[in-house]
């Protein structure tokens, strides 16, 4: 089992120690399953303290033993709830907070005040955005694990290519998704950050269930086989000569890949192939335009236009109630990271970020064709992580 | 696809508004998926309002044609973010709200500041603990789906049966549960409702796996591939003459059945043997003496003192640092349901809740046996939901 090296928490440690200093911040308090894997390298059931100054204080709950093995962090101690905190800090030398940050864009409203009970003192603040931020940035490491998720989704793309036939359902081949992922070491869940979003390994969307709109943040939602779930694969029969969108996503080490591929048994009608030639275009153009210092709302601009000039505007990013405002996003331990590639954005590009850039065409009652592939912001441009050199996934009837 | 009845959604929300009378409350808003998917029907981006009286009010913020299709509501608005709420509930005259709802377990504090902010004279309440208990007891329809869950489940348990072999690892044969779970219509997501809990469709523990401790609520963990992920199947290569304990849960329509299976490819040693059994045993006492009124602390107790009796205690529901404090949970749109069957728990067994019961045994270094299915609480007692009969799952070496 791979764990994180000591200097790489250290490093983010003290990056965020950065941040507190300027936000005028005595520590703070991390909660989340991701934050916490982040800065601590374990999510066994803990509360994390990061002071502005010094090291940083896990307390765990839960898997006490399991969470000393894998955080390089030197103070880890054993809490039974979260109103021991108090206490364990005192005993640390930590007296007063005065002000403090917290995750509160996922951080529920009960333990909200739960620690605003524990220190009646302090002043909260909402430090979300700053380890979001913190978190664009992949260092080495972080690259690598993104690399390896895209070996899986290589694979994927290339197995169920084989696998898939006129007959099957969109459900079939999403198992088939699945076993594929996990074979390949997918870690079995991708996570968003964003309210109420959910995400599985994959979307298998044929024909119309392409252009069927859901809650999800997303050009295609799918109809699922259920509105309890109301996105993904459903019961419908894969056909000839019909687009089969797929969004393939897998984790390794907590890193996601984020790809999608456009199958076909057959052959694309006219409108669609060119709509697809679109989506590549659109890469090329992007992959030779986008430099480190480029604005998120230029290369968004840039794609918006290009769909534009070869008359496929209207159905750039979904169509009427399910076109989104955005062509792409950053990839990491959540699948909806910062930055967002989207026309109000003002974020550069830096070196280190990673991006899923999805350029996709959606015909109402027709289905969704286009091209989703993961890059590294490099000093000379972007690179791209995607192994799946096909564009168009052909499959033999 | 199938959809809610409306006789279903009519039913809880005039069940819910009595509970808003009981508390005083002028109303609540609903807005996570499942609380939203059980008053309103869809999941479809939208914020919920119940008042006390009379119609509830959709108000939908992406994929609004879908969920005027997916809701039986018959008011269902469109709104392009939480702060035109204020406005909307003023056009069907709801002008002051003194005191309201809102699920402050699962609800960001961000958005809780929102609705502060634009209801400013408003006094907040937590109105999560009363839907949950509102969810405990199931209708016939609700039934149904578990049950429906159950065939997908035995399927399951048949098929993996056959496939298992001997240097296959945990990840492939998780894999394989994913394939046949999505074949037979599992909705592709299982919902755990408590903060930072996490869970896929299984749990495959070979050996030592078993007894790996996690972060999650449950006497068994996993190793995972991943400190990132943490639980469930690892890379480990599963043996003969060892226990595979597989945790399974499929969702139907948004109803989760959760059961665990123990496989072994030849032989347990007597000491596990005899342990299964006792998990037998407790699942054949508690069937024969649970009536509705039974009181949950009562249940824990019985079956404790049935593993105390037959010398295993020191291994029931986990061992040292892993031990958990249940014995079974509610099921139904979240893997956490109420009742939780828990040594404080003053609930009593009512008809129509229905229940995963999960005496476990975990041997530290060694693994985890144990039988888990689900139950209906009906005027008799319980009636047994899960379809496998076979308790032991031996595979042929």
């Amino acid at each position: 089992m791979e764990l994180i090296a000591k200097e790489e928490i250290e490093q983010r440690i003290s990056s965020f120690q950065l941040v507190l200093a300027e936000a005028d911040l005595d520590g703070a308090f991390i909660l989340q399953n991701m934050d916490m894997f982040y800065f601590a390298g374990t999510i066994q059931a803990s509360v994390l303290f990061i002071p502005r100054e010094g090291s940083p204080v896990l307390m765990v709950q839960k898997a006490w033993e399991r969470a000393q093995r894998e955080s390089p962090l030197e103070k880890v101690v054993r809490i039974k709830n979260h109103s021991q905190v108090v206490h364990v800090l005192r005993d640390f030398g930590i007296n007063i907070l005065e002000t403090a940050g917290l995750e509160m864009d996922v951080l529920p409203v009960n333990i909200y005040f739960g620690y605003r009970k524990g220190f009646p003192q302090c002043r909260w603040v909402d430090i979300s955005g700053e380890i979001r931020r913190l978190r664009m940035i992949k260092s080495p490491y972080e690259i690598d694990q993104i690399r390896l998720a895209a070996v899986i989704l290589n694979k994927g793309f290339t197995e169920i290519g084989e696998l898939i036939r006129e007959g099957m359902t969109e459900l079939e081949i999403d198992g088939w998704l699945a076993l594929i992922a996990r074979r390949g070491g997918h870690m079995g869940i991708l996570r968003m950050r964003g309210w109420n979003q959910e995400m599985t390994h994959a979307h298998v969307l044929s024909g119309e269930s392409g252009s069927e709109i859901s809650f999800l943040n997303s050009p295609h939602g799918g109809t699922g086989n259920t509105p309890a779930m109301a996105q993904g694969a459903g019961n419908r029969i894969i056909r000839q000569n019909e687009p089969i969108g797929i969004d393939y996503g897998v984790a390794v080490n907590g890193y996601t890949g984020d790809q999608f591929r456009t199958f076909v048994i057959g052959n694309l009608s006219k409108t669609l192939e060119k709509a697809h030639d679109c989506s590549r275009d659109i890469h090329r153009l992007l992959a030779k335009e986008v430099k480190p210092g480029f604005c998120c709302a230029d290369i968004y601009n840039l794609a918006v236009g290009e769909a534009a000039n070869k008359g496929y505007g209207e159905f750039f990013m979904g169509h009427g109630e399910g076109h989104v405002k955005f062509i792409g996003h950053g990839i990491g331990l959540e699948i909806d990271e910062y930055p967002i590639i989207a026309p109000r954005s003002e974020d550069k590009m830096e070196i280190g970020m990673v991006v899923a850039i999805e350029p996709k065409f959606v015909f109402p009652g027709i289905g969704v064709v286009g091209l989703e592939d993961d890059y590294l912001v490099t000093p000379s441009g972007l690179e791209r992580l995607t192994l799946t050199d096909q564009i168009l996934m052909q499959v033999h009837k």
